[in-house]
């Protein structure tokens, strides 16, 4: 089934997970991948006024692939536009190439 | 030691671990990195018959990098043939550039 | 602000973290990612001696978004001189295009 696809990754905190999941059923994506994260953004400090160094995974990682760019975009524009002031967060896209999966 | 490789991505249940990374290794890779997982599958439902979003990370995901696409296309084949039929899961590939390894 | 950029992964040992995360800030890195892992390397045993395999996450694997893949190299070079004779790690890079963020 081999097939071009883009990997959305969106890194940001733990507690939009549910709000974030939301976007991504809505804009149509039919999964997403979640891991625990730590790390330092360019602002040091989340929004609980704690920095979040390594040691506390206080971030997510989110992974989507969708069968295209746009809909990669769409999502993290909404996820920016709605989430991005108030919260840390940086969304980003890799290329992939899909070898299997029960539908994609 | 700049090397172009393929990354294979294999996101699936957690309990076929060890009958993944036994494929990894006949393979010829000389290793993998796993990650605990959550997320939302096309199923959305794991072969436990529970869902698994977010807080519960039931999934895992395995990284291989390998020396060319050949390697990991039959990774992937392999663990899709045993694998998929039963149990949740995906594989896509991305392309990477190897730094700095012990050996690769 | 969609913006090409390198992705580094470093996969090593998890006492290197505090170590490897000031390169990173030395090099003018904005941030970086930190992510639990385990798995098996071509040494197949960590310099704990103990073999790391899946279950126990004793490994670190870091990603840093660089705006160019100089600076990338540049963290890779250092961190690969500084540790990998004694310690297990490989670091490779990605492509990525981010789309938003705080700073970058």
């Amino acid at each position: 089934m081999n097939q071009q696809a883009s990997k959305l990754i969106i890194i940001t905190e733990n507690l939009l997970l549910k709000k974030i999941a939301k976007i991504i059923d809505e804009a149509g994506a039919t999964g997403y991948t979640v891991v625990a994260a730590g790390g330092k953004g360019s602002r040091n400090v989340r929004s609980s006024g704690n920095p979040s160094v390594g040691d506390s995974f206080t971030n997510i990682k989110i992974e989507v692939l969708t069968a295209n760019r746009d809909m990669a975009v769409k999502i993290s524009d909404q996820v920016a536009a709605k989430f991005f002031d108030d919260y840390s967060g940086i969304t980003y896209i890799c290329n992939a190439e899909v070898l299997h999966a029960h539908t994609f």
